[in-house]
Parts: structure tokens; sequence; C-alpha cells
């Protein structure tokens, strides 16, 4: 097992990396002062894990909520479910909230538990690789609004992380892909070493070995914490997380969402944003033919056409001009001097865009 | 104008307590970083007060938000209703959001603030005396839940906080008279110079003297700063601000939402933990006539029979039982050794309970 600590202002909190760490009662147990639960799953995860749960916390009083999968759950509708059950069960403030499962109800959850009476203890048990490397470092949580994805929701940091990789087994291999391409962005945006460890441990990652599974997501989550350290509030250099992210949120909303999943989408927009660092004079051809082939090597898709009738760079670059990062009218770009270098910009000329969304494409 | 500053660990805020304050410009400038705003207020208050505030914002872009009056505003379906007027206006995370109203505007704004893109900077202008002396100060947001009040919500201070006592002047007296009960709960509970200062001064205060209304929030105010800042996630010291309220939440509750106002059930309330101070030998008979005697010339019942049929003790103290201030089984009472001198105490024989409730309707 590996730990690593994210050092937060005034607060910071363990993640624990490893194969089989779910049914670990002693990673609960420093958690558990009020000596009650509540775990909130989907109804994809829950059978599958709870169990090996249920066995580490026999000595615990505790609540299940599974709610419905997909980012549907994200919704009023389930947060009030959520809250329902919890209300019935009498939960009080001195319970924990565990929030097992990837992205969606890490997010749920994490919100649910941010604002249960003024705010509730909570551990993250994510069971997806995006979500063991991205979404439970940071402490963001939210739900969707019909107007728009993430619009309500708030800063709340887990008491701690626990990162099960013999949780990636039973993931779906398309969705084992899209979590690497945000290891793929730790590395290219932060990090050349892990460039070159990747591209050497790509194939292991795979097929899913679980040391391999295990250093990939320590690393993820250190470079991910020593910029949210820095940044907590999302300010300034957090931005730089956001790599590949103005392209994919743009092919996320243009496909319908769902069409491309988040670290797909990420991918594609990664080659637009280094594409355009390569038209713009920073980055080396060479650099941006390394990210194509570890993308290729992954099984990640880079044609805006894989996954549906292909989008016109227009219509893409209409979707960035309302992306909410947009700052005072201008799109900001987080573009690459080079690999593992990665620099906020507003400053791009459109035409460039256009010229980067093509030149991804070929 | 007086100003006093709220200091929380590591973020603080200032209250402006003043008559015809809410038509001043300058106060409003340092807040409107990012150009715009959003007031969110309801049908009663916004007619009478939004002509002068639309006026000393006529350089800010400025999108007004009205909900419906009372405690049915604290709902999911009113705070949904304020998100989608938000992102139907395309208002940023630049934006400051100024709630300006009464507790419940204050509660739902503030939570709206606390949780719209993972929180916006806000402003409060209180216009009842309630919100003045208690509501403003601490950062409590909430909306309730079917299953209970306050369920649901965040901790989220303001920018500042601009306090008109000249919107006092259209407030109905009953109103005033409830706002009065706890400005009264915090002499007794925190400064027994202010209660001396308020039994020369309660004349002037139903009145509404403008200077006599500035004081009494300003000493409020600081008396509520002064606990928060020292225990400010509601753990310990933060308690004592609850003198009055385990009765007279079982008051409120036992006799219908709305039958007593909040103030009111206090008022009642802080007699019967008096007499129970009393009964438990820690407070003198002469102070419980104190109390009794400022209340009656404030114009507030004490009674359980003064807003509709009268409650039977032992339905308050089962009431009380089932109150989320009970910890770990044992209900918790805010007593006071003297004048001034509140303690927190969980150690009281039952049969007493119903003895102060007794003594109280005396």
């Amino acid at each position: 097992m590996e730990n690593l600590r994210v050092a937060l202002d005034g607060r910071s909190y363990p993640i624990h990396i490893g194969a089989g760490l779910l049914g670990l009662a002693e990673l609960y147990r420093p958690y558990l002062g009020g000596g009650s639960a509540a775990i909130i799953t989907n109804t994809v995860v829950g059978p599958l894990y709870l169990p090996q749960i249920r066995k580490a916390l026999e000595d615990t009083r505790t609540t299940e909520i599974v709610v419905g999968d997909g980012e549907e759950a994200k919704s009023w509708q389930t947060l009030n479910q959520v809250f329902d059950a919890l209300l019935k069960a009498r939960i009080g403030r001195d319970t924990l909230v565990i929030a097992l499962g990837g992205g969606v109800v890490g997010d749920l959850a994490g919100f649910a538990a941010a604002i249960y009476q003024r705010g509730v203890p909570f551990l993250q048990l994510p069971t997806t690789l995006l979500a063991q490397v991205d979404s439970s470092v940071g402490g963001k949580t939210a739900i969707n609004h019909a107007l728009g994805k993430n619009m309500v929701g708030a800063f709340h940091q887990p008491l701690a992380v626990i990162s099960d990789v013999s949780t990636l087994d039973t993931l779906p291999d398309r969705e084992l892909r899209s979590g690497l391409a945000e290891v793929i962005k730790h590395g290219f945006a932060l990090d050349a070493p892990f460039v070159d460890w990747l591209e050497k441990n790509i194939d292991l990652l795979l097929k899913r070995d679980a040391a391999a599974l295990t250093y990939a997501v320590k690393r993820s989550c250190e470079l991910k914490a020593r910029v949210v350290a820095a940044d907590e509030r999302e300010a300034g250099e957090r931005a730089l997380l956001n790599f590949g992210h103005t392209f994919g949120h743009a092919i996320e909303t243009g496909a319908g969402y769902g069409a491309w999943l988040h670290g797909e989408a990420v991918g594609a927009g990664m080659v637009m944003a280094a594409e355009l660092s390569a038209l713009m004079g920073d980055l080396k051809k060479t650099d941006v033919s390394r990210l194509r082939e570890l993308l290729g090597r992954a099984g990640l898709p880079v044609r805006l056409s894989a996954r549906g009738p292909a989008l016109a760079p227009e219509r893409l670059i209409e979707l960035m001009a309302v992306d909410k990062k947009a700052a005072k009218g201008r799109t900001r770009f987080v573009l690459l001097d080079s690999v593992g270098r990665a620099r906020l910009r507003s400053d791009v000329d459109e035409r460039l865009v256009r010229q980067a969304i093509v030149a991804a494409a070929q």
C-alpha cells in the first residue's frame, strides 16, 4: 500500500492506494468516531463491493443508500433521495458518509456530505481510474443543473481517500482507457519523467497490473495534489490541470453527453491543444507526435468522427466561447511549452485554433 | 453609522449599522469587483427597498430575483428558482449576490451563494430586527427539508453586512418584539451591563428610535460575533447562543410552525430555562423576575396558551427529546448561573424540567 498526504490550508488528508484495500477494517477505524456510517453507492458498484465493506464495518451501524447509475444521478432528484434516506435513518452530524463509486457517486455523495446539516465528514472510495487519479483529489463536489454541468456544488475535502486498484479489475475496458487519458494528461502538463515512465509501462497498465496501476494513481495524485495545494480555489495554477479540457468539453457538448467518455474527449482535446502549441511555435512537432503515439497505444480515439458524426471546427469554436472558463470574453487555453510544462494563455488567434482542430484530425 | 468587524479564522467581514444605509453607493462599491450584482429579495421587502438600492447601484449590471414571502421560501423549489434565474442571466462566479430581506431571505440567498458554481461572494442586507441581531452574524445558511428545518445548508460568511435600522420602520409590531427577544437573550446569556441598558431603553426601542436600535443591534452583533469567532463550527461555546432555544423550538413545533414567531417562542423558552436554573439552585428568583419583567415590557408572551391552545408540559418534553441538539440521548439545556452568565448542562432531572415549564406558565 502506498500513502500520500494532500496538504490543504488548515486541513489535510491521506490517500491510501493499493490492491485489496476496501476490505481492511483498520483503514476505516480512525474515521468512525460517531460509531455509524452511511454508504452512498450506485446500482452497478454496490453489488460488487458492498459485501466486503459490510464485513470491514461489521461493528458499525451502517445505512446503505443506492442511487441510479450514470451522469443523471448528479441531479436534485437524486440528492433529495439521499437526504430523505439520511433523515429517515436519523443520521446525525457525527455520522461518516462513505462515497463508494466513480466520479458521479463521489461528486454526488461529496456534495450531499458538504451540505447535509451544514456539513458532515466523508470518506472517498473511488472505484474507477478516472475517479482515483482525478476527482478524488481537490475537494470539488457538485451536481448538474438543466442549464449547465456542475453548476451547483461545494468545495468539501474528504477525511481520507481509499483507492483500491483491485476495483479496476471490473472496470470496462473503455473506462480504463478513458482514465488513462487523465493520467497521460498529468504527465504531459506537469511531469516529463512521468511521461517516460508511462511510455515504458502503458502495456502493463492496460493489463491492469496492480503495481503499475498503484504507481500511476499515486503519481497522478501527487501531481494533482501539489497543484491543488498551491491553488485550492482555482484562481490560477489549478487551471493547468485543465490541459485538453477546453477542447474536450466542447467535444463532449457538441457530440451530446455520453457519446464521448470524459477522458476520451480530453484525450482528443489534448492533441488539439498540443497542435495549437506547435502552431504558436512553443512546442516541438516531435512532442506532439509523442502525445499522439501514447494516446494511440492507450487505445484512445483522436478523430472527431470516432464517436459519431464528425464535429465541424466552427461548432467547436462556438462551444468553447460559451465555456464557463471563458474569462471576460476571451477563451483561455492551457498550452504546452514542452512535455511536462503547461502554461495558461488567452492571447490566441482564432484562426490558429481552427487550424489546430483540423491538424489534430489528420 | 457604527461599524464592527467579525473576525473568523482566515476570513473576517465588517458589519455596518445605522439609519439610511441602503441608499449609500459607497457601502457597496468595495464589493462590486465583477461589475455585476444579483439581488435576491421577496415580494414584501422588494417593493419597499429595491428602488433605493437600484439607485445606489445604477452603474452596475443588476439582476433582481424576487421569491415568495414566508418560511416556505426556504425550500428546494425556491432554491431552484434562484438557480434558474442566475443561470438564465448568465451570472458568473465574479458576480456579487445581495440578500435583501429577513432571516428567510438571508438563509436562502446565503445558501444559494454558498453552492452556486461552488460558492460566490455575497452581501447581507437584513431588514428585520431578528436578522440584524442574529442570523446575519455567524455564516449559517440553510433551507428546510420535509423531515426537518435547516437540515440542508452551509457555513458561508458574507463579504459584509449592511444593517439599515431605517428598514425596521416598516416592520410589523409583532416582528419587532420578536426580534427584541433575541436582543434580550444576548444580554441575559452573555452580558449583564447590556441587560441594565435594555431595562433603561426598552421603550425607546419599541418607539423605533434609530440611535437606540443602532446600539442594540451593534451590541448584539458584538456579543454574537465574539462567541462565533471562538467557536465557528458550533462545537461548544456557540451553543450558549441557544439560551431559550431548546424550549423555544419545542414550543414552535408543538404549536405548529407560524403560530408562534421564532423570537416569541424563544422569549417563553427563556423564562422556562430561567425557572429551571432557579429550581436547580443556580439562579436567584429575583433574576428570573427581571427576565419576566423585561420580556413583559417588550410585549412578549410567556404563557403557553398565548398563541393558541395551551401545550401540555409532557408534549414539550417529548418534543425536546427529538431536538437535533440532543447529544447522545440526553437533552442539553443552556441555563443561567446569573444574569449575563449562561452555561451548557446535560445533567438535568426530567422532573425539574416539568416543574420549570409549569412554573413559567404561572
